[in-house]
């Protein structure tokens, strides 16, 4: 009988880690997995903690990842920093190339990192928060799968396609942003339908492309973009620039290649690192500028994003993680079951 | 006493040109700012067009602008392509750029073009679409001047901030969109207010940072972003990296150098450019890729963004452009009295 209980982020890592180790992970993937993992409990995000393990084990057990993948890097000197992630999870590659990117930003100004052949288990701002602590901005997109339908149409066609942003703050928490560019998660509709509650108008179309509040109806139909047509813009952007400019399937072909959402997405991912000294070129000094900019943000009382993940991150680190009885004993099965424990889709 | 008229795009420009050298600016930047001008008009989006002239002429007219100014660029051949418009208008200064950094673009992959010290005249999808005319994907963004509150907030702090992309369609339109940040634009609401109408719930606030139908309270208040927190922290994102990265003024320092919204606004613009090609780097045909979702949600019914722009346009090239009696009036009193037609502000 499992018992709740508070870990330390190192403990919590550790543990999760060795979840995945035995599921087949290399220690590379597993370490870098199970940090996001972590990292997302310590942030309070649950929707990106401990219950994505299973996702993780069950994308392994369909075979629709490569748990023991090296990714390869490629670099020809240019402004674009290739990694091929060999069909494994996306956290290896993303850390290969991440300190290339940003190095290559501070020489060139403006760098992109490639993410080739992966699956995406993560959100997006560990990868920018990641960036802005070694000096650059960094904008990173990527597509999903197709559960979107664009602004005006009727069917699934464009993912949920996060957008995420980070800049460096000199001596406090960076400025960060990650969303999808959908009105809602795919899982806030799930936990609205588990509930027996309605969705909020102009979250989804129904499988007609009708307007739906009935969250049966919208998993069975598409889910809409964001902001109505700005939104779906900027949804099919990051089709174009995160999907066929880099060679790397759109949400549309994500889907069709799992054949299923409840696995994690197997696509590529664009980021782009930009250094603020070598932009600013001796026309002032582009962080105190910011600074003006965030502070009167928040002294009109106005929340930035990512302010309250760093609340909780900062009681973490200090008070430790508090896990429930569930989700110790989710921990504890996974860890005794490896893949038996779960479904292949 | 004028009379309604049809006129080719190059008799339009040419008239606008006109008026513009009359009242000071340098053939370069006349016949920049008339292209805009005339292509407002021929794509009819009557909000950049011929209206837009005494605005210019007004912003001559306050000293706020160098009419006759000549950029001047900038490269040491990294990523980052410079062109301070020595505080003259942004179009000839993107002109000098725009082919400089879609070549760079094609050797690094990924550039960036800076524009510092100009004033902004025009919409963004006029650079993004020549862009994409020299073979690659262009981003765009620039600060505004400060009308806009952030989410949570209730003072206007963001500009209208237009984001605007392009991406190349061999053999027919390139998509491309380019949208204000806010959810409507100034102009909009002054429309509202002109009209006597209220506006829709979520556009505003007024001066005490409360919801707003009411046009006058908004005008004396603040516009909100669009999306809620997603397009505030967009809005926000521009601020940093086309105003403080680039060592130019955030929409707040913009406002206070010109001390009203009824001039063309001072400020800097971030374009980035892309070469697909570059990028795919032989994993397939980036265009054939971005052609299948493109037509698969036209094949939905959905519109493309700037569809109607296209097809005003084919229209106009065709028939002509059709001015009424006002507008040709309005042309007429312009060419005639030059800055003697207008305020200083």
């Amino acid at each position: 009988m499992s018992q709740a209980a508070i870990l330390t982020f190192d403990e919590l890592k550790a543990l999760i880690a060795a979840i995945l180790v035995n599921a087949g992970l290399s220690p590379l993937a597993a370490g870098s997995v199970a940090a996001t993992i972590a990292a997302g409990e310590r942030d309070a995000c649950k929707s990106h903690g401990v219950y994505r393990i299973e996702g993780c084990l069950r994308t392994v057990k369909a075979g629709k990842v490569t748990p023991d993948a090296v990714p390869q890097l490629a670099d020809d000197g240019s402004g674009v920093i290739r990694v091929d992630a060999m069909n494994g999870f996306s956290g290896p590659a993303f850390e290969l190339g991440a300190p290339v990117v940003a190095e290559r930003a501070k020489t060139l100004g403006v760098a992109a990192l490639v993410i080739n052949h992966c699956t995406h288990f993560s959100a997006l701002w560990p990868e920018v928060e990641t960036l802005t602590g070694m000096g650059v901005a960094a904008l990173a997109m990527c597509p999903s799968y197709a559960t979107v339908a664009p602004a005006g149409g009727a069917r699934p066609l464009l993912g949920t396609n996060p957008l995420a942003f980070g800049w460096p703050r000199p001596g406090g928490d960076p400025y960060v942003f990650d969303f999808a560019t959908s009105v809602a998660a795919r899982g806030e509709i799930e936990l609205y339908r588990r509930a027996g509650k309605t969705l909020p108008e102009g979250w989804a179309v129904d499988a007609e492309g009708r307007p739906t509040t009935d969250p049966a109806a919208a998993l069975d139909g598409a889910m809409l973009p964001f902001g109505g047509h700005k939104g779906s813009a900027i949804s099919t952007m990051i089709e174009l620039l995160a999907g066929a400019m880099i060679g790397d399937m759109t949400s549309t072909e994500a889907l069709d290649h799992l054949g299923t959402t409840t696995l994690a997405p197997h696509h590529g991912e664009l980021i782009l690192a930009f250094s603020p000294e070598t932009f600013a070129a001796g026309r002032g000094d582009p962080f105190a500028k910011a600074e003006a900019l965030l502070e009167a943000i928040a002294g009109q009382g106005a929340r930035l994003p990512s302010q309250r993940r760093f609340t909780a991150r900062r009681k973490a680190m200090a008070e430790g993680i508090a896990l429930t009885a569930e989700e110790m004993a989710l921990l504890e099965t996974l860890r005794e079951k490896g893949l038996d424990a779960v479904a292949a889709g």
